[in-house]
């Protein structure tokens, strides 16, 4: 959605922007082979995960054969654009898996910061999203200007999509959202949510850390300590206000196109849908 | 080495086939990291395998990784080449996947065939041989005869250098060739040498089937015996015959390019020293 998006808003020929869109989307199902594999997650969109269902033999070698099938994807476009398209989506694709390998290291330490989240996220998450609005605009022929601006707009959508969703794993609707709420909680995910708690409240909540951490007390009454200690201390909010300052600097990216409205609506209705689903 | 070769024999520009030689060598080391955590294998050239010394996450993430660097390098040549070699390289990367996996389901087949096996190790091993040629080729702007003529020697170069692999595993030098004799027979591995035997002696060795998959038996006198048995069937002989079959072919093929010998020495040189190895 987000190449072709990109390549109708900068005036290209959407035709030649569906196999790298397909290209992308292989190669995000890629990755939540592999990385379902690494997290020993049962369960992806409410099906059991390929590791899971069948071995971890078949989950890394469909992904492998993945990876493989959207690089073939991403040729089925005008020529003169390929090896820029190609880079950039191996540039990511090496990106995003620094990302997951961040985030695993994170389980470990306990001494992760906010700055080192959000470099995370940036690498795991926004990166994939950038890099798909770009390689719509490169193939509409844009500018080296707008392509860089598109990207940057991926990058604000993206870090604000994965706050939101540290924010829906603890503050989403159950039904709507199709994952039980406090998941984060109970595994002690190092997320957004809890890393700001630990920011503003380690002096009032001495036992945040640990209790977080701790894989011995009852998942309910687990999830109902901490969400209580995130209320005191506002971190629905401060998510929140950070979310918008994301989604903010994004819809000044832009502004800097200096499109007409009507233009950029359809992109914008559809990251803003991305952002706002069901809570 | 073959990358290289190749594009020195169709008189092309060394110079612009380096990084698609790297490339390919990154793939195949990205290929041995995710084949060793498969297989469990402790070693690789005398060393610690990644997934052994740092963990599985590390060998998916390390070799995902390299498979997207490698497809940068692929990108680093003449502009016009780029879509051709980018999607033979991906095409290949897939048929390997198709290999290990085959190769990976006949560790718990009982009725594996000879057919079967060459399938297996051309898509496993002959494909990668016969497209770093064929890149190559393409590269020095060879004719589409030539490259499929190349392609073919480095098809036939690939089940010759896989059976003398097995073949070497039984009788081969252990000191030179690194590895400790007998290790597939130990394992319980079907290779070629196996899979003739059977085909040869089945009525004569009631037992061999079972006791080569047995873990039970000591290993040195499990190698003794099923050795004893290769011996007698003349398994030597018989997978010689093979290895020199498809070495004729390889020839054949480099003789229809209608080169001086002086052109085609240095690759037929570089890839009978592949096969000969030590033993």
């Amino acid at each position: 959605m987000l190449v072709l998006s990109s390549c109708e808003l900068f005036g290209g020929d959407v035709e030649s922007a569906v196999a790298p869109a397909i290209g992308i989307e292989l190669f995000h199902n890629f990755t939540l082979l592999h990385d379902d594999l690494m997290d020993q997650a049962p369960l992806r969109r409410g099906k059991e995960t390929v590791y899971k269902k069948w071995n971890a033999t078949i989950a890394i070698l469909a992904g492998d054969t993945m990876f493989a099938l959207a690089n073939r994807f991403m040729l089925k476009t005008k020529t003169e654009v390929i090896p820029t398209i190609l880079d950039l989506f191996n540039q990511t694709a090496i990106e995003v898996c620094e990302g997951q390998q961040y985030d695993m290291n994170f389980e470990t330490r306990d001494d992760v910061t906010l700055a080192e989240y959000m470099e995370m996220i940036r690498l795991k998450t926004a990166v994939l999203l950038a890099a798909s609005l770009k390689t719509g605009a490169i193939i509409a022929g844009a500018g080296e200007r707008e392509n860089s601006i598109i990207y940057d707009f991926g990058i604000n959508i993206g870090l604000a999509f994965q706050l939101m969703d540290d924010l829906l794993d603890v503050y989403g609707n159950e039904e709507k959202f199709g994952k039980m709420t406090g998941g984060d909680i109970v595994a002690g995910k190092k997320t957004y949510l809890y890393l700001k708690a630990i920011e503003k409240g380690a002096s009032n909540y001495p036992g945040l850390t640990t209790e977080y951490q701790s894989r011995e007390i009852n998942p309910v009454t687990k999830v109902g300590k901490i969400k209580s200690a995130f209320d005191d201390l506002g971190i629905y909010s401060l998510t929140r206000e950070e979310i918008n300052s994301y989604w903010d600097r994004a819809l000044h990216q832009v502004s800097l196109l200096g499109l007409p409205d009507a233009r950029t609506r359809p992109l914008l209705a559809y990251c803003a849908r991305l952002m706002e689903r069901d809570y």
